[in-house]
Parts: structure tokens; C-alpha cells; sequence
């Protein structure tokens, strides 16, 4: 059985800190949490430190911890030469301290408080400094998930900035849309529909065959409708630079 | 039993002929096709015309047709009083040619060929000039829609500029996230997890409640490896704006 510590105590931890501990093939001997309480409903508090030198022996150390402090939590891990990995998909392999052989285990993605994951559905995207680190933690990631994949930096980047774009912006839009809606007295329950079916296109068709709008089909009379129904300043450059996009970049992005 | 003649032949004809003739509450009479083999297979050949003069009484008939055609087709109707509707979410029901009763049938939804859609979860928003004409609408509408509102013209001028940002944008920035992923030898696959749960996790949450990312974290950081990481002119130009957008609204929109 692998013996993984694991580092932190935010969404990211959280969730890992749950799925790990339901997990048959992987022994989560202990957990790091400045704030014990942040994770005692997780997990055994006997098996919780706050203290670095406290940690025990193990195959991994996964540092769940914010982009900023991983540095910095890295450079206090009190011993040598063991496979320490980092879950951030923006941050440098190179940011962990090099006393420890160093990796990525980047889940992808978007964890909130509240909400429960299936990991078996999540991607998890591998990276290590040396080659013959990788089975162990290739072990460690398809215990948690179908869908493990070895990326380099340079992927995980793109990765990461594609994300910001099909999470955080789509969200962002979902956030406009309800805006303009509520405005006129419209719940969002209206539009749930149209937000899963636009998802769900995507698993089979390509965003290119499944996009459609005034944009797509070039219809400048509703897309001027569109723009003078619009108030809200920033609604409309958003919309004009997405129509533009679309226009322009439509069917060959 | 409701009478009904459907005049059209694009995706939202089709789609709607195909749901019709499933329903054991309205009886399609006749489909109206200026080339009678693009509904063929959908529909008794027999019962279909492309000849104006030739349309058959009925209670109701949805002109489900482009934008652009709604005027033309409903003057060349050569009957008068009777309820005629159009399906366009961005159109007001005044471009009907008033010799008829007046009404709109707008189903919010996107629609591709070859790709079935379950109406039953699918809003219908309906319209109608004269109160009297509202239920046989909604009766038309209940039939394949557990979801009907009354909504009225500038309500739904809101709600199809709505959809273009929850659809038709959210699209678009899943076919940018997939062409970032593809210049790094990524399959979209990857993304399709994410792309799910973004669009799930507001099916419970609100959208503000569900934002996350370097924007709505105020992680200037991350904000500028991402601008330095894209090359293309276009995406930088909405990668910006829209983390402008969040930064500036993120809460309060």
C-alpha cells in the first residue's frame, strides 16, 4: 500500500483528503492542516499535525496548498530526497524546494465548499522530475480517477489557461446572462436548460460544428438588436468582442 | 384534440415536427415545406404542402421559420382570424401580418441537426395578442414543455440576448479553451469534465457563488503567466476583458 501525506487544508485538500481516505489502494497516513479543525470532520485527528517536524515517513507528500505557498511550505519540510508533488496548474514544477525529488499531480478541475466531486471523472494531469517517480504517482492518481495523463510544464500551462477560459469565463457569462435576465423579472431557472445543453453538445460534437447564434450566421440585424437592448456598458463590450471573435474566427480557431 | 399546422423546415421545425407527432394531445394536421423532402422522413409525405393556397384549417400554426421570412410568410397566408404564431426569440409578434390573431411560441433552446433534443425540459415562452388565444397556446406548449411562462416582448428580447451569452459566447470560449489545448497536443477530451461541472455546479449555485479562478481571487500573478503564455492577439483581447469584467463585477453583477 502507498503511504501518502498530504499537505493543506483548503477546497483542493479537502476534497483530495475525502476521496483518498475511501480509497482501498492508498494508505493517507497523516495530514498537515495549520488550523487542525479545518479538516477534522474529514479525517482521524489523532493523524492531523500542524507541526513540520512531525511528519511522518512516507512515499508521497502531496502539497495541496495555495500557488503562493508552496515555495515556502516546500523549503520547511524537515527531510531529504522523498517524492514531494504540488497540485497547481499554474506553478512551476521548479517552485518546489530541490532538497525533495519533485513532481505535479494537478486534478483539473473546479472545486467549491459544499459541493462534492466524483473523482473518477476528474483528469489528473502527472509531471516529475525524474522518470522513475512517475509509476508511484501514476499508482496514486488511478486511484482516484479513469483519466490520468503525463503532461509536460508547458501543457500543464495551456491547460491551465484553457481552463480559466471553459470554467471561469463561461461561469462569468452564466453570471452576465443571469444579470440581464433578473433585470426583467426573469428566473434563472430559465435558462438552466440552454447552460446544460450547451455543455452537453460539447461531449460529441466539436465547439465549431456546435455553435450557433447571430454571430455564426453573420444576421448583423440581431446583433444590432442585441447591442441597443443592451445598457449595461460592459455587457456590451463583452458582447461585441465575442460577436467579433466569433465572426471573425468562427469555424477555424 | 387540438388541430396544428407547422410551416417550416429548419432545425426548429424539425424538431418540433418530430415532437408533435410523439404527443398524443395535438394532432399535426399538416406540415407546410417549400421543399418537401427535407421533412419527408419526419412526417406523412401526404400531409405535407408547399403550396400556400392548399393550407388546411387548424386551430393554430407556427410559423417556425428564419427571422428574416416571418413577415413574407405570414402575409402570404391566405386565410384571415385565425391564431398564427412565430418561434424567434428576437422578433416582436408585430412583424405578423395582423390579419390573423397574433402570437409567439419561442422555445429556448439551442438546436443542431442530427442531434435529439428532449423537449419536456425545454422553457417555452409564449405570447399571444389576445388573452383568449393564451390557453390553447399553453395547452399546444404543456403538451411538450413541463416548463411554460408568459413572457412578454421585451422579456423575451432579454431572454435571447441572455442565451447568446449563456449559449452562444459560452460556446465560443469552449472552441478558444480547445484551440489552446490543441496548439499543446491536448485533446479536448481533457476539458470535458470541466466543462460539465461548470455548467452543473450552477444548477445548484448561483453563478457568483460558483465563480473561481485567478479574477475573482484578485491573483495578479497568474493573471500575467496567462497573458504571457498566449500568443494570439484575439485571445489576449478577451482573456483581458473578461478578467476586467470579473475583476470589476464578480460579486455584485
Amino acid at each position: 500500500m502507498i503511504k501518502l501525506v498530504l499537505i493543506g487544508s483548503g477546497n483542493v485538500a479537502q476534497h483530495l483528503i475525502s476521496s483518498f481516505v475511501g480509497s482501498k489502494d492508498i494508505d493517507l497516513v497523516q495530514v498537515f492542516s495549520r488550523q487542525k479543525e479545518a479538516v477534522s470532520t474529514l479525517f482521524d485527528s489523532n493523524k492531523i499535525t500542524n507541526n513540520f517536524t512531525d511528519l511522518v515517513v512516507a512515499d508521497l507528500y502531496i502539497l495541496a496548498v495555495s500557488d503562493d505557498s508552496i515555495a515556502e511550505v516546500s523549503s520547511q519540510l524537515s527531510f531529504e530526497n522523498r517524492l514531494v508533488v504540488h497540485t497547481a496548474g499554474s506553478v512551476s514544477m521548479d517552485f518546489l524546494d530541490q532538497k525533495n525529488r519533485r513532481g505535479v499531480f494537478y486534478p483539473l478541475q473546479t472545486f467549491s465548499k459544499n459541493r462534492t466531486v466524483d473523482f473518477s471523472a476528474i483528469p489528473i494531469c502527472l509531471e516529475t522530475e525524474f522518470d522513475a517517480d512517475f509509476e508511484i504517482l501514476e499508482k496514486v492518481a488511478k486511484a482516484l480517477s479513469n483519466q490520468v495523463f503525463k503532461i509536460n510544464e508547458t501543457q500543464r500551462q495551456s491547460l491551465h489557461v484553457s481552463a480559466v477560459f471553459a470554467n471561469n469565463f463561461v461561469n462569468h457569462l452564466y453570471q452576465i446572462s443571469n444579470a440581464i435576465c433578473a433585470e426583467n423579472n426573469i428566473p434563472f431557472e430559465v435558462l438552466k436548460p440552454l447552460i446544460l445543453e450547451t455543455a452537453n453538445k460539447v461531449m460529441t460534437l466539436s465547439p465549431s460544428e456546435a455553435q450557433t447564434g447571430p454571430a455564426i450566421r453573420n444576421d448583423i440585424k440581431t446583433i444590432e438588436r442585441h447591442l441597443s437592448f443592451l445598457t449595461n456598458e460592459n455587457q456590451v463590450k463583452i458582447y461585441k468582442i465575442l460577436t467579433q471573435s466569433i465572426l471573425q474566427n468562427g469555424t477555424k480557431l
